[in-house]
């Protein structure tokens, strides 16, 4: 059954983070195996990331760890949620290997893939049948005393909060040195497109097509109510700088900086990687946008 | 320069839960004093509340805790800002003596009457030309297996928050135990219409005049767009329970409980209680509305 | 097959504003027919409304305008959408007559009974186990140079709206002859807590429970940022001048006053009627919200 | 009173669409005598706009028209508003000639030289020393049955609007040929960075800074809740048809077509030109952004 492919070597990862134990652990590691041996099938050489077949009990296969992945992988297959997506995407932006994601439960906006289709749509992707969908990665920083206390990338949004019972979060935003504005607030997040379906819209941000080479600024529960959502060119430096508030936080997607200090920067920068997804041929973001968003049924 | 007056037996509180030294705690004592003479040059007997008395250094006067203050006194006049005002509110609800509010600063929602217009304004309102501004009170308790172990009173809100680095709070809400959803946020504000001015107001609650005799449910950051603020009669009885999120705290106007475990309740109910706030004949709510909202200014 | 009721005269109405020929209109007919022997067979007096026994040719049952049913009926059963059950309410409003929604197609706010479950939910409802669901009516009026030009009551809003090409309206609100603010907007919604679901929803007025007694007023793309919605009780009368904008029009619910002069002012106070809904046994207005807004459902 | 200059022949644009007379008139005549003199000196040729010379009554200067005011000039001069700047950018779009603009009246986002300084700005600016401020123009058309009915230029925004009093407009979005969502609101607005601190602001939209290669899409009272602002690359095609609704119009700044149809299309592209906008050396993007919002003035 082989195939013609664009993709020599490819990999494979699933529960990297965590083990799941039981009948949900069986049911994973049998779609990660069907997954893995079609893959073969395919023609392709089939690596198992070294986590996931720990976690999964997988000893069959060839392992890898993520960055040796990312050095030596032409693609990179991810079983889960649009969460492990952008965990994987961040993890193997700086080596430029393609994702695709492939889903078990509801489908997200990245991860647009269900189980049950994967051979149908994994064997045209694999032979060079796909959309190209890249996403720009936010670096961001804790300056304090100008010194980097803290570094880290975000797929969606970096957000700087105020602590539990403290009140609001005095910030003070710059941008390319510029003054814009001091804001009171519950606290602040900067998304990137790929983040403005996530906290940001809850906040009130817009939506953003991953094609826009931006950023927006949204203020969570703003004391000033025209300080309102803010897009950006994510070719400058933003920085925050925490002016009043007791055990502000600052956050990289899923990853914390807690117990911030006055005068403590928190600078955003566009990462020089991109993460580059891959969809299968029609795929169209506003398909899934719609779908995701729920629009066109009527809501009230 | 006797006048006939209303109030017989006036009490005057200022800084009564901190001491100011220097420059501007002898301004503030200046101030106390000239006004507790004033009020004694009309005809008055004046009080001092204790702690301010203690604060301030003012020995001179007759004093008064709030507790008595609220058993035997017709009227408080209280020379701070909104906070200051709405904290003695909460004292002497019970009590039902009427409250003025004098700001040595930017006036507030409440405390209307500029220090430097003081005399010229208590007369006539000590002589009975005043305004009635009355406002309900919420009375919010947490239960945690059937029993209360918080209770407390809130002039404006009583707001639920997911814990500081967290993620989302899940809340259930119901009212007079009817389902009504579970909402996924930062958090939920319940306000009154005094409180819709405040931090209901940043999160994108509506105004509320104080005659609606209803508070206003306000998600922050919903998870879900289509949760929208909701104003209910403050007839009933709001509960909302934690579902989901770790550390998630209830806070009753300044008061705090923090560590909310999953099943606890905060439940919402009208006090039985209403403060009477006075304010100069012809005052109107909306004057005060548009000047503080910044309305017919031209923003943008 | 008699058992008791509570009401002797029933009144229905179906399509009494327009025809519906072809299998639809066969459709209608029928279900009309069925309820029509069904509240026969569980021994009430029927009427039917007459223009729905014209535009359905119906000619088998007793018929009555509208205005003798509100004089001589004690119930109402409607079988449409909200739009229809809206303007039967507003006619009947004075008559006291209940109402009753069936609907054959999606469920709307108030019209909650589905076509197929008719049978199950009417008999108990018939013998007086139902929930009572009052809704407050908006007078509204037009005012011209002192002189009233026209007066119609509205179930969901008042609505005061730009010409159609002629930039923004400027409108002057005043409430109880205060002024609240001038405003520079699209147009202005005068929403009761009915109309709250509809087109205030829309412009990002807040829900009201129907049991608040009073109105929201939503700017419609204010210029200002800081115009939010107010919601005022319904005790007292709002005014809307229109103070620049050419073209300006008003709408009560469905009935429009186009060509509005500069100087004209619509005049909103509640009416002193209500109409009263009623709903199946242990029926929430929660459940109902719930569902049109699609709550609980994981929108994005 | 030589000085070097960077620009040979300066135009200079004052009211060019209407008289002005009585003293107001001769006010504008004698600023804009004031400025051209001023120009003269610095050793510069001066052209005035031919409307604007006879509009003023001023024969004393050379004169030319819009178009050869782009053939021939380096530099414009306006003295106006926010809207006569973009009005004449939008004339001299395809000549790539810089403008400058001079306001007698309150500053605008663009129009930031107060008439009062205007010799103390422009003697710098003249030499050399400015900050340059690209804008973005929308090519907006409409067709009809596959035919160009009306194309106009944009600075701020494309808007499709519903009839005066017409109920909804539904309309079907579409972006490079993919269906985006059908879409029932009051209208939709498309802005460019220029228009995001326009009508789309008040909608609800996003600022986006002028370098964004964006425009916004910003529906106008939206049914469905869930349809939020998206902001999109400038390099595609965004299509918005007419599908339902009555008198719907079109508007292209202040340009408007109405009693669009159903079927037409509103076709949005970016045009091939910008406009530069010329500022004193210092001018940030931010400061005039903060003044007009009016941030950090403690709005509430």
């Amino acid at each position: 059954m082989k195939s013609p492919t664009q993709f020599r070597q490819v990999a494979l990862v699933g529960k990297y983070q965590s083990t799941i134990s039981g009948p949900a652990g069986a049911h994973s590691r049998q779609a990660l195996e069907e997954i893995a041996n079609y893959v073969l099938d395919l023609g392709c050489d089939l690596v198992l990331e070294a986590d996931t077949a720990t976690n999964m009990g997988m000893s069959r296969y060839a392992t890898l760890n993520l960055e040796d992945i990312g050095r030596h992988c032409d693609l990179c297959l991810v079983v889960g949620g649009d969460g492990t997506m952008l965990g994987i995407g961040r993890e193997l932006a700086q080596y430029k290997v393609p994702l695709i994601g492939i889903n078990q439960g509801r489908l997200g906006f990245i991860t647009d893939i269900p189980f049950d289709q994967y051979k149908a749509v994994l064997r045209p992707m694999l032979a060079g049948e796909y959309e190209e969908d890249q996403r720009s990665l936010i670096r961001g920083r804790v300056m304090r005393d100008g010194i980097c206390v803290f570094s880290a990338l975000a797929m969606n949004d970096v957000v700087v909060n105020r602590g539990a019972s403290s009140g609001m979060v005095e910030l003070r935003v710059e941008v390319d040195g510029h003054f814009v504005a001091n804001q009171r607030a519950d606290g602040l997040i900067i998304a990137s497109p790929t983040g403005s379906t996530a906290y940001s819209l809850s906040a009130g941000g817009p939506l953003m097509h991953p094609a826009i080479d931006g950023w927006v600024i949204v203020p969570i529960a703003p004391h000033t109510l025209s300080n309102r959502p803010l897009v950006l060119t994510s070719a400058g430096e933003i920085a925050v700088e925490i002016v009043a508030g007791r055990d502000a936080s600052a956050s990289f997607d899923t990853q914390s900086l807690a117990s911030l200090m006055h005068g403590d920067r928190i600078v955003v920068t566009r990462s020089e990687h991109k993460v580059k997804f891959l969809h299968p041929r029609g795929w169209s973001y506003f398909d899934t946008l719609r779908q995701k968003m729920h629009w066109n049924e009527g809501v009230i």
